[in-house]
């Protein structure tokens, strides 16, 4: 049972509602499951989504808010009735909630929270930073006491009656409210029910502070392969937990928004699909006229040598293959140097190790596109002088491209600057202009010019 | 409590080790966390390692093999004694057993196969592909009779005590083992011990074929917020449940081979500064030849239009310009259409969608970056009829780099090549050879060389 055929149902659905039959169109809808609902609810008019969302049960138009984009929803709700509304708000799991909320006039915002049964719950994450570990929790949470025995966790448990599907752990806490243990679901049902829950839960456990920034708070549960985190306060209180479907959706979003910006764009904040053509011309043309800018310079340098260029015209052919292999070979580097910063602590094993990993690597690729280029050349009838030029030239920049590579994101990351702003454009727009000059250099001292 | 520093305690860790101190070095390793153990004893010298691992109580030992790179362990495991091998192993989660157990020799694998008590439960994970569903799940789950209770299903459970951690639902399965159900761990603590199992499971869930690729078992897993997926054989029968902690290491793997094939690299099969130098080297030589190869063409284009450059000097100072401008907007569309093939099912809207999304985009990149361009000439001192040359040739190749950019992924992807080899400086590369071309044809209009 793998993704249900959605295409044919929104035919189905877009059908249903062309004939007013808003009926039949709930039901082909919540037959669904909830990505697959909003999947489908998104590709609907405007006026069929407002139409459609109301007569909905509210457990479902909660669980389509909650998959659908913070934005998307937020525009949505914005049609509706405010009580209507509420009550779909109210079904959300309360970090989802307070996302939606986050995004609504603080007027709509404030109305809908006095409707909510679940505002006590949720107020106190509307003061959480989208992307940080506050904005990423959940308050739905068991804490227990420590002297409670796991019988009477049990028993609570049974009374707590979470809806939440992704409970996985229970908590122990101090007087104070201080996590002191964990409990899986798995042990409380394992263990002995008259134990005393202070001698068996796990005291070694992993926390996050409420203001960390999201990316660190999944990264944590990924290396320690947790089911759930634990969020303190600044006072080392427990306030909420990430759980690990969440942290999924994080790393998945991070990762698309590192391939964009390595691409030399700005990350887009909606799906692709959903971005206009404006919208995605507008992520781009800021890095674009930069990299213009500074290729400029490879006009310049260019100028520069003219008199070389002219006098020996064959050089120019040799142009784009000795800025481009250099280019290439500094985005390889960079791609590399990049993804290792971010999955295994590079910068704690010391940064030198990384860079003459990449000088030894520059040196041996530069040594094989060298004799490469040399052969090329003579191929192509060009004489000693120049062929021995161009061979020279292509070692000293995929040398140099190796090492710009590596140094530059891992100079960002000291600096604290995200390493995929040193993107593959940037990369190979700045190896474009100083290879010219390494070529001409070289050429200049070669062929006595 | 974040990281461990860990520096400080590898120190001790060495300073113990090399004073025979094998009694200290273990009390240090064993006082952290699984994978900050491996992460140090990764960095120990071989033979400290062997002299180590079999001092360390087999349960932390068999830790530390799980978080190694299967190679390391597998490296690491030939220097041991095999009785000590075998009895270390069966403390491993059965699918990291069989990963591990794969990598050894067949006689070292049957012999460590015969000593082990869990053999039964590891044998069968064998048979699968390290990189299928079959290689991701484990066979330590619980299967429930449909007319069992929930109070009876509590007891099993007790009886069972599964030591992994990662236990967060259980099936039900009918007499020919086909799994008709789920139950949470949750839902197990909080239903009425009396209700009968078939009454109470979730009878809507997702399933994968044992064969199925990784990554498709970890994008269901993703897309449905699921803890665990259970796979079935080619009979539709329960064999072995993937956990979300596997998948969130195969998203994260799968995303570094991404950015390392998208850099223009082979991706690496061990982390990066565990890959030595040559290794590194060999993967990158592949594509910087063929991306040589190809970028001759360029220097074909350039010869070609010989006598144009000979005419017009000034057009020359203008290709690194011009065919940088397209290769960094090829390499923007790239990126942002592999990343939405990758988690915004593209094809399954249409791929002209995306297409003409690019097509709007390029035009409108293109007619900024031309006015811009034509300014830049005639700041330059570049004369009109250049100007326009210039200017107009950059309006084209930017929409034919957008164009390139967006289809050439799209078609990779329906080939069911992965659209990662269409990566930033292959597009560059491309747009280098066909820019010129665009170029010197503009050119020849009008100037009317």
């Amino acid at each position: 049972m793998l993704y249900t055929d959605l295409e044919d149902i929104l035919v189905k659905v877009r059908a249903s509602l062309e004939h007013d039959d808003v009926a039949g169109a709930v039901a082909a809808l919540e037959a669904l499951r909830a990505p697959d609902q909003a999947d489908l609810f998104h590709e609907l008019e405007d006026e069929h989504q407002t139409a459609l969302l109301p007569r909905l049960n509210p457990e479902d138009a909660a669980d389509i808010l909650e998959e659908l984009e913070d934005e998307d929803a937020a525009d949505l709700v914005a049609m509706l009735p405010r009580e209507t509304v509420a009550r779909i708000i109210d079904e959300m799991e309360p970090d989802e909630a307070a996302d939606l909320l986050g995004e609504l006039e603080p007027a709509d915002q404030e109305f809908v929270l006095r409707q909510m049964e679940d505002q006590a719950e949720v107020r106190p994450l509307l003061l959480h930073a989208e992307d940080s570990a506050g904005g990423l929790m959940t308050s739905d949470f068991l804490a227990l006491g420590r002297r409670m025995s796991v019988g009477e966790a049990l028993a609570a448990l049974r009374t707590w009656k979470p809806d939440a599907e992704d409970i996985y752990d229970v908590y122990v806490v101090d007087r104070e409210g201080h996590p002191t243990g964990t409990l899986s679901m798995r042990q409380l049902v394992t263990e002995d029910p008259q134990a005393v829950l202070a001698d068996v839960v796990e005291k070694d456990f992993v926390t996050v502070p409420v203001g960390s920034d999201q990316e660190e708070a999944a990264r944590l549960m990924a290396r320690y392969d947790l089911a759930t985190l634990p969020v303190v306060d600044s006072h080392g209180r427990l306030v909420g937990v990430i759980t690990i479907d969440d942290v999924v959706d994080v790393l998945e979003e991070e990762t698309t928004e590192d391939f964009q910006r390595f691409g030399g764009t700005q990350p887009l904040d909606r799906p692709y699909l959903d971005s206009s053509v404006l919208t995605v011309a507008r992520k781009r043309v800021g890095w674009l006229l930069l990299l213009f800018v500074t290729e400029t310079l490879t006009g310049s340098v260019l100028r520069h040598f003219e008199a070389e260029m002219a006098a020996v015209v064959s050089l120019a052919f040799f142009i784009p293959l000795l800025i481009g292999t250099g280019g290439n070979a500094g985005s390889q580097t960079t791609s590399t140097i990049i993804r290792a910063l971010a999955v295994e602590d590079l910068d704690k094993r010391g940064l030198l190790r990384p860079l003459m990993h990449e000088l030894s690597v520059g040196l041996l690729l530069g040594l094989v596109m060298g004799v490469v280029a040399y052969g090329r050349a003579l191929l192509w009838g060009t004489g000693q002088p120049v062929a021995l030029t161009v061979s020279a030239s292509i070692f000293a920049i995929v040398v140099w491209a190796n090492v710009l590579g590596s140094l530059l994101p891992i100079i960002a990351h000291r600096l604290r600057i995200d390493p995929t702003v040193v993107s593959g454009p940037a990369m190979s727009t700045l190896v474009d202009a100083t290879g010219l000059f390494i070529y001409f250099t070289i050429a200049g001292l070669i062929l006595a010019l």
